[in-house]
């Protein structure tokens, strides 16, 4: 049975239990959200003692399922202000699975601000003083931790960031090799984690079996197999993930007139061929980079990258689409050398790469720095992590950038920033954008650059966006990345895998229920939170003007959302 | 028939309409709020140019009742995102109610950010261009236009503030010496103003009648004789008013446990003699300031002071209650100089004294500055008038200011600071602030030192301040200055005077009726921009934590609320 370890920080105690059964087939965002939602005051101050952290593998964490060790991070968001699960590759939801330990729940408040490292091995857990990691950023704290715990553990993390309370703080997962580069990043979690007084937790999985088991191991294997090579059929995984990565995106988005630039003034960025994808490959290649990187040993996809310096030295892991979106082409920033050294003060300082972009734009069309100026945008995310009062506004996210420099053109729903997509023309992630429990998040349902097709038919756009959202849920339940999957056609495939795992009928329908459920409990615990379903809405400006060079106009009637999500609403009283 | 005078920034146009039938009988925050509910989209952007500026006397205001020229601003809040109505003593409401001038609307936005002075006279409206006054205070942009335009006009500004778009900006108006220290200070309303690029109006009455005649002059007139004595003979008129204005209440707030002191975090203060308002009236009276100053010709109470500076040279007008308690008490600040500095600081950069003190309170908690230190504090508000970072954060109010320092301690409701009265302690009070459609404000309905008895049974607490909520709705549409009424049986006189000013029967049912209505298009308007009603709440530490010296907690019920309640949320589907 697997256990769920608490740790009081009110009473500095750690508790193992075993998992009850309201959570006992819940694993990821399921287990994450839905503990939340039973255990959470939804009406509590995200930074106080009520609030709780929960970090949980995937259902299939340590078994041999492919690209299925993602690791779920839940709270009450302080960004938001509602439930939020942000997700994040890297070595540690491989090893908590191992361990048969469903979650980590970080309660209650320490009395004092010293911070600690949270020690779980596979019998034991323990609160170490951390008064030397204080101020440090992520890749000072894996490198030191590493040393003393071993090279093989797996690590999370805050950098000053999180520790200054900041609402775009992340959770850092450090990678196969050490890095911490693999982020549970969007809502502020790594604030969460702040307030609790938690800086790192190592998480030691010496002396547990290398495989978790199936109740049906020889059908779960074979399900596998086939699982393998679906995957490594699908057209984005052969010809694109693994040469170019998510920046692959870069030049797709940009044709399509969906990819932010300037603060959501342009839907394409003059500069793209400086930035896209095959340019990024160039200069990895050139410099003795890394494409087709994994983020943890077994990946069958590699969709990461390791990019070098003009030096050649290791500057960041994995350049992203959504970095080189936010703070590249948004920030008019054309340089991936400025991109990735930003990207690599993110990760160190502990922020949200898009957040932190969204923030910049904006204050970027307020005239607190250039749009460009790449070297002010390092100096600024250095005061970030130094805490000045700039520092402070954009590390607390786009939406208060924009309170506080009296902007109107904010490019946030729910509080938290878009991904790299514009709405207006990526008009069905746009739906996902709006509709989403979590805020403007790409990860909840991506479509474009995912479906086959990406022109949609009127009247179809808002029901695919649901479905996705429901498939993806249960994706993050299982723990899969969404790089293996992402069709919400491919619930067959998954509920075989999840029969074999159980060693009992999972049907499509058992999928559906399972997703719509988990959808429902976010819903549900946002609107007693007190977040309106009004708040499903795009910022005024983006309804209002539209989006050059195309002019793209947000064109989803309300009515097709609200018809579409009416039954994962209802039964959700104000 | 009286007119709306619509000005249009977008184009540069005035245009004066007669009052449509749907806003004939209401005046001040009655027409404010209609027009706003009627003719702004909930979803805007508060800054943006679907939002308007509304500023109107109340329905009384020109005629000869007594304390019936207040004026009233409003517009969708910057910092609540709800409806907003803040109203002002000062000269500009008689004027306009003389000029029949029911409201003045600005609309809009302008294409550049030049600043405007707006002149409004008898028969005309005009822009003309102030770029002289950019970054002006309002001391200074008082003294510009009187001397302009004749010492005779009333003179609605903004500050430094309202130009920088900041949340907690408010509209200052001139008494009847020229002093900009009059405010609508409450929620953000200044930067509404700000950005639609509104320096200043000028309110010039020359070639009016002086009194506004009833339909039945006579009976009003009679009426009026009436209710001039019957405010004569209130109690806190005949003793205190006056004599301590309402710095009278400093003593009596801390006597009872509800004086908000470190940032709330006790509710006495060990300073108190020194800000108390019997130390004030010696300061006043040693200094050759004044006490029972008013705020226009005609005033029969005189509540406002003229507090001077070491020198005899006036430093500011009314010293009150609100600000001892917030930029006193809650900053720990014990000296009447400095907070009388702080006071005049306010007035002139256009921001509310409350919100500031709020926000203060806050950033001295999170180590920003020292609790107490005054010196510190007279910077910051420099920085506000600035616009540098810091001052910025503290110019957006408590609310943004607790998100950018990741505080959990925030004493604000729907995003507004509290006033100084600490609910732990005013559980009436307390009740009006939780449950009023403008957030956290003492004006809604304070019930604590107004009704003649300051403990409520259980039971009664809920309904009382509903009924208080109510009748100020109706005394903010007449105009009334709730010094010269506030208690909710009064609804008998007002309701006699409104029968003679109409010349047909105006019932007691008739005022309920039209205070639950304008009370209800506030709920109702709230809740289609979003505001859910589990936003009607306390802040979670005040709920959690017990108020020193006496230990006191909040014991309202919420059921008790949620039914008292109930009949003036329903048809407000989310």
């Amino acid at each position: 049975m697997r256990k769920i370890l608490r740790v009081d920080m009110g009473k500095r105690e750690c508790r193992f239990t075993d998992i009850p059964k309201e959570y006992e087939r819940l694993g990821g965002r399921g287990l994450t959200s839905t503990l939340i939602s039973l255990e959470v005051d939804p009406l509590c101050h995200p930074l106080g003692a009520t609030n709780k952290l929960v970090i949980a593998p995937g259902i299939l964490g340590g078994t041999l399922s492919p690209c299925s060790q993602r690791i779920s991070v839940g709270a009450k968001s302080p960004l938001t202000g509602g439930v939020k699960e942000a997700n994040s590759g890297g070595i540690s939801g491989q090893k908590m699975g191992r361990m048969r330990l469903a979650a980590i729940v970080l309660e209650g408040k320490p009395k004092t601000d010293d911070l600690y490292v949270l020690v779980v091995t596979k019998d034991d857990a323990r609160l170490e003083e951390a008064g030397d990691l204080k101020g440090k950023g992520n890749y000072h704290i894996s490198e030191a931790l590493r040393e003393k715990y071993g090279s093989h553990v797996g690590i999370a993390s805050i950098g000053p960031a999180g520790e200054k309370l900041l609402a775009a703080a992340s959770v850092a997962f450090i990678d196969k090799d050490g890095v911490p580069c693999r982020h549970a990043a969007r809502g502020g979690l790594g604030s969460v984690m702040g307030a609790k007084g938690i800086k790192a937790i190592v998480i030691d999985d010496a002396g547990t079996k290398k495989v978790v088991q199936a109740a049906d191991q020889e059908t779960f294997k074979k399900t596998v197999q086939e699982f393998i090579a679906v995957i490594k059929e699908r057209p984005r995984v052969k010809n694109r993930l693994p040469i170019y990565g998510t920046a692959g995106l870069v030049a797709f988005s940009n044709e399509v007139n969906a990819f932010p630039t300037r603060n959501f003034t342009t839907g394409q960025f003059e500069e793209i061929e400086k930035i896209a994808g095959e340019h990024v490959g160039e200069l990895i290649d050139e410099r003795g980079g890394e494409r087709g990187h994994t983020c943890y040993h077994g990946c069958i996809i590699g969709c990461s990258n390791v990019y070098m310096d003009k030096r050649g030295k290791h500057l960041t892991s994995s350049l992203e689409y959504e970095t080189l979106g936010m703070l590249g082409a948004n920030c008019a920033i054309g340089d991936v050398d400025t991109i990735a050294l930003l990207d690599r003060l993110c990760d160190d300082y502990g922020v949200d790469t898009i957040e932190i972009g969204g923030a910049m734009g904006v204050a970027m069309e307020a005239g607190v720095l250039e749009f460009g100026d790449g070297e002010r945008a390092v100096e600024i995310l250095h005061e970030v992590a130094q805490g000045t009062h700039l520092g402070r506004i954009i590390g607390s996210g786009a939406a208060i950038t924009g309170r506080v420099f009296g902007m109107t053109r904010v490019p946030t729903i729910k509080g938290q920033s878009f991904p790299a997509w514009d709405a207006r023309s990526a008009l069905a992630t746009g739906v996902t954008f709006i509709t989403s429990p979590q805020g403007a998040d790409h990860t909840a349902g991506r479509l474009q650059g995912v479906l086959e097709f990406d022109r949609f038919e009127p009247g179809t756009i808002a029901p695919l966006s649901q479905g996705m959202q429901v498939s993806v849920c249960v994706q993050d339940t299982i723990g899969l990345c969404q790089f293996s999957d992402g069709t919400p056609e491919s619930a067959v495939f998954l509920a075989r895998l999840l029969s074999a795992y159980y060693g009992e009928a999972f049907t499509v329908e058992d999928f559906i229920k399972l997703g719509e459920k988990i959808f429902r409990t976010e819903v549900a615990f946002n609107r007693r939170a007190g977040i309106s379903l009004k708040e499903d809405r795009l910022p005024e400006f983006m309804l209002k003007e539209s989006l050059p060079p195309t002019n793209a106009m947000f064109t989803v009637d309300q009515e097709e959302i609200d018809s579409a999500f009416a039954h994962l609403r209802e039964d959700n009283e104000d």
